[in-house]
């Protein structure tokens, strides 16, 4: 079952629900990016309506990057169209997508304004919960009660045996492709390619969306880091024959 | 889509929030069975968050029998047992019954003590939503919302609009991603990356279903090919500091 990762959520009261919906659907791990009225939190304990296990061992973290740094595969749920290139499923397709891997999350964004960019950089995939088009923004709660409830269900069903995928290795986390793509990148500033300073930021989230695409094994993400190490410290002893 | 049958409803809130689910799923026909205070409420139509038309097309009756006089089919939502005859379904085999219908409606108990047996002799069936046995005491709205989504999805999905993935490029042919591969490996030959003859072989097919897995944008490889030539040109250009 995947980690629900609160992002700057806004009020007490809906990490409490959000809680208790989870807790309804069997999740029991709860993270919160940044909540704004701090934590503990005696009105999430008080809406949880008794899911105090998940509340007590809720984690806080100071940015997602953080948050997600242990996990193999994280969706971000949004309503909105982020101009980058990673799979976008319905509700049950992402589902679907998660329940391949061991340990996953999902992140929910604030109340008012949903995810950011900044935050869904660090997602391997998108969910959108298809909805009513004229009325289609859900209770945070609610948000994860359709996600966790899915996600029982889908539990129950048997899964298909690809084990062979990963023989001798394992999903790369988070943290690993963070590391592979910060690497690449400060190797990129060393030799100055990116020539527009303001096209940087999306060329940099692009690599990250490439590579979170790719689902790289740990084996894979050595072999890369080995490839940028390879090129650079070619540069570095420059062949005599050039 | 079914008519929502709130029965003796306590809180303002939960009728307002429940609103909103029905909207969020496209439902919109609302009744309730001698709400607890009253009718019409501030608190539910502040907590419909917009859901206006909802709380203000909703009826009211004084009993289960009359609210439900006009419908074909009626299921009840509980999470008891009664000892009676009726066909049990769970949430989905439930919905799918309801769709077999045209004019139908779903019951849903008070908050605290859910409906009794007195209200589930007036539906044709009964839901059961399969949820952690452990802690299975869903909010109203969020018992509403579950039932208003199967519905919703029952009835057929709108697909979800990724065209936006592709906007200013179109997905790298199969000959574009092996020009990429040989530039990479050519490079990584040149710097005798490939220290083993025996490994280089798996290797390579490690590389090429690693960027198979990104299934990379035209962008991508043209990117991919920069930062190739970018790491090798450092190489040949070594800067001053080092």
């Amino acid at each position: 079952m995947p980690v629900i990762i609160l992002v700057r959520p806004q009020l007490g009261e809906n990490i409490g629900t959000a809680a208790r919906a989870m807790l309804n659907c069997g999740l029991t791990e709860l993270r919160l990016v940044a909540p704004r009225d701090g934590w503990p939190s005696e009105k999430a304990m008080s809406a949880s309506s008794g899911a105090v296990d998940v509340i007590n061992n809720a984690k806080v973290f100071d940015c997602v990057a953080d948050a997600v740094a242990d996990l193999d595969y994280v969706c971000a749920t949004t309503g909105r169209q982020f101009n980058m290139n990673k799979p976008i499923d319905n509700l049950e397709a992402g589902v679907e997508r998660l329940s391949k891997y061991s340990r996953t999350g999902v992140l929910f964004g604030p109340e008012r304004t949903g995810l950011e960019l900044e935050d869904v950089i660090h997602a391997n995939s998108l969910i959108t919960i298809p909805l009513n088009p004229n009325f289609s923004s859900l209770n945070l709660a609610q948000a994860v009660l359709l996600l966790s409830y899915t996600c029982y269900r889908t539990a129950g069903l048997p899964e298909i045996d690809d084990s062979h995928r990963h023989d001798k290795t394992r999903p790369a986390t988070q943290g690993e492709l963070d590391g592979l793509v910060q690497h690449l990148v400060t190797e990129l500033d060393n030799c100055e390619f990116f020539t527009s300073p303001q096209k940087r930021p999306s060329m940099i989230r692009n690599l990250y969306a490439a590579f979170g695409r790719m689902e790289p094994t740990e084996q894979d993400v050595m072999t890369f880091r080995g490839v940028i190490k390879a090129l650079v410290a070619g540069r570095r002893n420059p062949p005599r024959s050039l």
